[in-house]
């Protein structure tokens, strides 16, 4: 079963609001087993919204429908409906029941124009809003090869779209849903490679096969899979998946460090906190992101102990007690004492430090590098890299380099058995 | 001249991710006074992307597409492209050694796959892309009716596309533009108070005016007014703006912070530098994003010196030297000392502290306050909030006011025409 969302409105057409409705819907309807197939935004203008629902419903067997319910002469959902089914509008008598009952328990005098979101397309059943004046439609609407497609029509504001489809929507559609089946999604993450290195290193037709769904995407700088499988029920979905994950993981080995919602960080307090240790920052380039993704981690004050953002020479000799000659150098030796530094500042048992980042390189140029450090009780990491790529990702890129050292770090201290 | 924009990928059809970058180009297409008719979004799957394709072009005279250049098997754009116009795919040497050049520079072995990244349907010329593997497409397509259709394809990676856009896209358009009537929009920033709050500062209709139009909305915490003038050139809009920006500062003083781009932090490091002064951060809460906004100006390193990021007792006694005793407590005069040790610790004019952030409380509880605190030559400030609001814009709202806070300070420092 094939579906189609349809957001409707000025101002998303406009760029002038971000739709997150599209977006929502989507994932509802996946969940449920129907599968997204087109996405279409137009604006409030009727020849192309009704163009809009006749193609929606001639190619797919559910049409969501978000925006355009209001009472003010710019909402033309019902009307562009209607006409895209060739129907007539009705007032329904217990629609306007609901909306006069709204506007009396708020104690407001209902506007005239309100009595426009009582009318339906003919043959609509009426999906109930419990926290809005204007109430869904639910449509079966004939399709040109003599099947019909069910057609729901929701209010834009996101909230009022939300309760009604938790209230009634998602029901109505789940018993539509053929044979019961389930779709699952599996994401897992990778860092440290770029997306075409990692997918030379699957199997070939790993990313063309369909039982499950396997894709893949760059987020960020991070690579994530994307594993979509169907199923009778959630065992046999994670049946299906089990296998893709660890073949992922086998052929990628630590390039893999989570699934799901992780982010490194959260993998690295993770680490940290199973074996009660302890980390502090000193950051440059990075100017206090790593900072504030470690203490982003729900819980993580356990094991992220704070840091030093340094923008400045006098920074590091106020904050950590480095001279500036030594520090302001980008170099090896710079970023190792920070590091060093820090971790007997804050006594913590790793620390990690982010170098000064160099000049951006010109297209033309080779870039330069900067410089990361991890302490820790079995000494020093230090690791070199270029300062390239695209400006608006390198700080993300760098902060996720910094993060992913301290993860390789901890992993290979938990390999050699010490007492890391 | 309309146009229609099309996102491509399994992923955002899926609902995995937020598209935010069919709102991006609307926005650019909008300022170009390109108006916006549709938006398509689909998966990545052969026939429904040339479908989708062959439908832009015949109902709009520019398209522009986002997503499915990448180098992998499912990143179908350039093939599907090919199909709608039925053109053959041809590699185009001068493309393919731009992405030699890119492996080369970043002294990686380019992948055989990444050779299709320099596959082009005939005909077609090449849009650059500076920081990327993927180029885009620039073509003219043949429509039902005998006319063409301006065909552009860019990567979906957000920081690429942008900066393929404002590189060549956007002039490109500009040139297509009919009658040449510009459409010029300007942001007038404020923070401090709510939307309706500040509605109701503003004479009656203010917001119903439509030459120029002007708009409000809520982004992250900031209140944004949007003008947008039409005329003839820049002269004519800016003629018809003025006034309007010019009773926005009258009516909400220190409430408007700034204009287009400017974010708090700009504002704050311009006040700095004019004055030649300087500031260093200690943060609990906030835990590096206020650092990380100051950090992130550029030039900004000579008024913000640097900081300090607090997660645990133990970090302010090590990078301030502060008791824990008295820190661990969430207060007003620990907040003040707190500030007051970091100006002196790092020897800046300012220092701003954020204190640590209380529980959030329950709908029907009294939230609880946090406290922050600027420290300067004429004394400290300290002002105390109330912890509440909604959980995924809090940490913004806090950081807001942090900045918000010293912007009043200096503000109130250079009217009082001391030394400051």
């Amino acid at each position: 079963m094939h579906a189609e969302v349809i957001s409707i409105g000025d101002e998303v057409i406009s760029g002038q609001i971000l739709d997150t409705n599209v977006q929502w819907l989507s994932q509802q309807l996946e969940e449920l087993g129907i599968r997204v197939l087109y996405h279409s935004g137009v604006g409030d203008e009727l020849e192309p919204l009704v163009e809009t629902f006749s193609r929606a419903i001639a190619r797919a067997e559910v049409v969501v429908a978000t925006g355009g319910l209001g009472p003010t002469a710019d909402d033309l959902t019902r009307e562009a409906l209607a006409n895209a089914v060739g129907r007539r509008l009705v007032r329904d008598a217990e629609a306007l029941r609901q909306i006069q009952q709204l506007f009396a328990r708020r104690k407001r005098e209902m506007p005239a124009r309100n009595e426009l979101q009582a009318m339906f397309p003919e043959g609509s059943r009426i999906v109930r809003n419990p926290n809005g004046t204007a109430p869904g439609i639910d449509l079966d609407a004939p399709r040109p090869d003599g099947a019909t497609s069910r057609v729901i029509a929701l209010p834009g504001v996101p909230a009022e779209m939300k309760e009604m489809w938790h209230d009634s929507v998602e029901e109505l559609l789940r018993r539509m849903r053929p044979g019961g089946r389930l779709i699952r999604h599996t994401r897992v993450k990778c860092f440290g490679a770029g997306e075409s290195q990692i997918e030379a290193r699957l199997p070939d037709g790993f990313l063309r096969q369909t039982d499950p769904v396997v894709g893949i995407n760059a987020s960020q700088t991070t690579i994530i899979f994307r594993i979509a499988a169907a199923g009778a029920d959630e065992a046999e979905c994670r049946r299906k998946t089990q296998p893709v994950v660890a073949a992922i993981r086998q052929r990628l080995g630590d390039l893999v460090f989570g699934e799901g919602d992780d982010e490194l960080e959260d993998v690295v307090v993770r680490l940290l906190q199973s074996r009660k240790q302890t980390i502090a920052v000193a950051e440059w380039g990075t100017a206090g992101t790593v900072a504030e993704r470690l203490g982003s981690v729900a819980g993580g004050e356990t094991a992220f102990c704070g840091g030093v953002v340094v923008a400045s020479p006098g920074a590091l000799r106020a904050a950590l007690g480095l001279e500036a000659g030594e520090a302001t150098a980008a170099d090896r030796a710079a970023t190792e004492a920070t590091a060093v530094a820090c971790r007997k500042r804050f006594g913590t048992d790793y620390a990690l430090a982010v170098s000064r980042f160099p000049p951006l390189a010109a297209a033309d140029e080779t870039p330069r590098p900067f410089y990361l450090a991890a302490a820790g009780p079995a000494g020093v990491t230090v690791k070199e890299l270029p300062y390239a790529g695209h400006p608006a990702m390198l700080r993300v890129w760098c902060c996720k380099q910094a993060l992913n050292l301290v993860r390789l770090t901890l992993l290979a201290a938990a390999r050699l058995g010490g007492p890391s």
